[in-house]
């Protein structure tokens, strides 16, 4: 199974002003690619940290994404500081001064200083294209570098994401149970135990007033699920709503 | 100033399952006491794991603050991870358990083994009780140890946090400007390299079709903060509505 970090970089995230959804976002289209999130991190808008850690994510994973710091202004240092991160050159480059030209209303003519650093794309890197702003993010090497107001990176993620895993998702099962996390838990330990393969969750839930736990199980083979699944459903012996 | 990390420990996070909003309630807190939130990190239940990623921020950060993986189930090893991080033994306390017998109708008859799990804390550390939950999360050197649910979370962060930091809160002002970010970009970055010491962030925002930016900059020196402001202010000539 490939496996993946997010690294979300900005300031305002760390401050508690803007609460990011886009770890989220992505979060559930890898489930559905089959592709494993090991990890999230949110980093402020600091050169030195952004290299360190896409450095770090990228050697260990089979792919890394980011989020913000790609638009035009001084705190958006996220190209230079992965160009910077794979030791190549960044300069403004022409497919993507084509892509900001057709955004803007004048064309060329628009296109200010500040919006030509948008398309300083690192040497070797491909294209994201989006459909909302003319700004492109860049794939380079295993790392996705996209935006990060989040209409802009949910329509970068949907641009890549056929390209990444397989068809083989992962798969969940969920069972509802009217009981509290401490009675179940010794049964669930022992199923735990005997399907290791398989990830068992247990969320506390609470529906207006009726408490309970949910089970979820996964794994790509739905066969195996099945089995698990009903197994946990015949022991427990309650009644599924849905 | 004092540094943070949050630790957020869930496969639920991961998968997309659920929104993280612990880590963003505590960043607000954070901000308010003038302490410097430098990550947030998503990590999954794995004992090795939360024992690696607790110890390097722990080792890096003067507070550490982790959510999740404290309650009665298999997949709650939170406790035992951060045990071993420090090397300390884990065992059953009375004065969790005391907590714990005062939340359940029966005392100490409603103890059974899974929630006597949550009365198990590691040697020397310090409980932190909460007004929603019997469980207690504790404090072991420079690290929080909290729950994931949400609300219990919350009374948590509200119980420790007068503790941390100064009185000096990270203040911020903001400004409403109504010209895109790529017009205004040179004149702030004139202004960040000017006030190198002053975190100055731009974010766009489109309110029912009025497009603009909001310039956020922050400080814990009020007076600096205001003579940045006002010069800021003056330059762009924008009337600002709040």
């Amino acid at each position: 199974m490939k496996t993946a970090a997010i690294i979300i970089i900005g300031n305002e995230i760390l401050s508690g002003r803007t609460q990011d959804t886009n770890s989220n976002y992505l979060a559930k289209l890898l489930v559905e690619r089959g592709v494993s999130l090991q990890e999230i991190r949110v980093i402020p808008d600091d050169h030195r940290i952004i290299e360190d850690v896409v450095y770090e994510e990228a050697s260990a994973k089979d792919y890394v994404f980011t989020s913000g710091g790609i638009g035009p202004t001084h705190d958006d240092i996220t190209a230079e500081a992965i160009a910077n991160c794979f030791d190549v050159p960044l300069s403004i480059r022409d497919d993507a001064v084509e892509l900001l030209a057709m955004y803007y209303k004048n064309g060329k003519k628009d296109l200010n200083e500040a919006r030509l650093r948008m398309a300083r794309i690192p040497k070797g890197a491909k294209l994201i294209k989006n459909k909302i702003s003319g700004a492109p993010g860049f794939v380079i090497r295993n790392v996705f570098v996209m935006a990060g107001v989040p209409k802009i990176f949910e329509a970068m993620a949907q641009e890549i994401i056929l390209g990444l895993g397989s068809k083989n998702p992962i798969l969940s099962k969920t069972l509802k149970i009217f009981k509290t996390e401490s009675e179940i838990s010794e049964r669930l330990r022992n199923y735990a135990d005997k399907y290791k393969e398989i990830s068992i969750g247990s969320y506390p839930f609470n529906n207006s007033g009726k408490f309970g736990v949910e089970i979820v199980i996964r794994h790509t083979n739905r066969i195996l699920l099945n089995k698990v699944f009903n197994e946990i459903l015949i022991d427990f012996n309650e009644p599924q709503t849905n």
